[in-house]
């Protein structure tokens, strides 16, 4: 499944962008990775086995690095924000793990998913254990706001991958319902990670406001980006693992655009390869040149710039500090992926 | 997949024993249905129906009833143990979601399970909307320790079930392994459903550490039950759904014992049913048989009646009243299932 042609540079200056901000966060998030190899054990032998494939996996770590930043950057002079970090990170852990089977997905990150590995079942049990854990980090910090926070997104986060579920294989899906289901699987962590660190530094409703939108925002742009990657973004060649939501029928917003702007034959072509699920050779080429004749994957990234931008203004009444630019960069690194 | 026979006369009367619980509880027993039924809404369709599908199937509400008379009886007289015992209920439905997604379960109290209606997918995420609802509800209710001790159930359940999953179709399987087992996956949350009653009661130590015992005790008592039930109980006909285990090759009590003092060619049987999963007709009642041969059945009651005693002495120390005897009841009513 799916074309991998290795990244071209103007992606990698794209990816520098993120630096600022691990190097700001280094120390911490040094901190942040050992408790998580210590969290994710147990003397159920599978469990460290499973949680290890992922969390080694060389994702980010890009939102508990915001939780660790928003703390910071709010005089956050503590280390809950350590643990709340680490929670982030297992209540995405755990998400991964789920949607893995949700999705029946073979590979991630260029890995075998956990699923394949070890089984449905150890997925399953595994992230519920993650989420538990997760959950007893959040207790021991002792914030009940940031525990209300955190909670809240957890469930936020199942609404949306059910929503996802019910608009999967469903052309008819609008703009906005996609937006909604963005909003809830992906947005919705974004936010509450970066909510908490005022929240811990004890500072008040504005500022909680503000890490609120910028997180949303971030997490909205971010997951456009995604989703325009998975088509190959807006370079010539193709990036990684190209044409996974297409073969798993996920109607994202480049597919949303092209079908609602296609002719009566492309509409059949969307219905019969992401409805029916008919997918012959050729196909995924075939999507592809149709989402660039309409030009949805600029537009969608268009409209990951437009969130961006809001997420920039969210921390516009803060001071300047080398925090605040880290912060503005990760916008720029999100939306630059995609080139 | 299993015998169905009615209930005979004899359970009717044990089932009795849980009467004065819930007679006691009834009045706050129907503010935790109106919780249920609110916090399993949600705006996206599926969720609602799926979850009404498990929380109207009749369960007994055990655990939440645990909630509300440690509470109770501990002398609390605001309404946050609604909350709790519905959060408690929410962590039980989630884990029975998942579960039946674990075990690929068809049937679940005389109902197709979930998984058989909306598929596993909508299973999975529809259990994490409810694990997150009852943290939510948890976190409403403001106690650390409280949040403490059901965070804490909620890992010690999942790693319990990946036990199970690495225990299952191994007939080495050792009494203590499969005790281990069923503490975690069953007697946590007995525990903890009791444990929270004094705490947000404001009682101390002992009193936590005694209603912790009861429910540890009374849970593992419930599952040993279960367990007998599951090839018939002490009983000459056959209760609802007898075989389930057997056909899922899971290593309970009654197996551990009956493999280890068979014969070679009973050990043989075990190894190719449950180990190998090559299941004939006339298995089940073959199986049956050699449980019965070596009484393994009540040697398993046995076990069960001596975890009621500590459960019963757990609660000694508190003076007699309608509360206690009602707790003290349901000890009974749990064993005397199995007859």
């Amino acid at each position: 499944m799916g074309l991998v042609v290795p990244l071209d540079e103007s992606k990698k200056k794209g990816a520098a962008r993120i630096e600022p901000l691990v190097a700001l966060v280094s120390a911490d998030m040094d901190l942040v990775n050992q408790i998580i190899l210590s969290k994710a054990g147990s003397d159920v032998e599978m469990i460290p086995e499973v949680a290890q494939h992922l969390i080694s996996s060389g994702g980010k770590r890009l939102r508990p690095m915001l939780t660790l930043a928003a703390a910071r950057m709010s005089g956050y002079r503590g280390d809950a924000h350590v643990k709340l970090a680490a929670s982030v990170e297992f209540m995405h852990t755990a998400t991964l793990l789920h949607d893995d089977v949700v999705d029946e997905s073979e590979m991630r990150r260029g890995k075998q998913t956990a699923r394949m590995v070890w089984g449905n079942q150890a997925s399953v049990l595994v992230g519920d254990f993650l989420l538990g854990q997760a959950f007893r980090m959040m207790v021991e910090v002792g914030s009940l706001d940031a525990l209300d926070v955190l909670s809240a997104a957890a469930t936020v986060i199942a609404e949306g991958e059910v929503m996802q579920l019910s608009a999967a294989k469903n052309m008819a899906t609008t703009e906005d319902e996609y937006l909604a289901v963005i909003k809830a699987k992906t947005a919705a962590l974004f936010s509450a990670a970066a909510e908490v660190g005022p929240i811990i530094a004890d500072k008040g409703r504005d500022a909680r406001a503000a890490f609120r939108s910028y997180g949303t925002n971030l997490g909205l742009a971010f997951q456009l980006i995604d989703d325009a990657l998975d088509y190959g973004g807006n370079s010539a060649d193709l990036g990684k693992n190209v044409g996974d939501d297409f073969h798993e029928g996920k109607i994202t917003l480049p597919v949303v655009l092209a079908y609602r702007r296609g002719s009566e034959a492309e509409r059949a072509f969307w219905q019969r390869t992401l409805e029916k699920g008919e997918i012959q050779d050729g196909d995924l080429e075939k999507a592809i040149g149709l989402l660039r004749s309409h030009k949805t994957i600029e537009e969608t990234i268009e409209r990951a710039r437009h969130y961006g931008t809001v997420a920039r203004d969210a921390l516009a009444t803060f001071p300047e500090s080398a925090w605040k630019a880290s912060l503005l960069e990760v916008i720029d690194f999100c939306i630059e992926r995609a080139h």
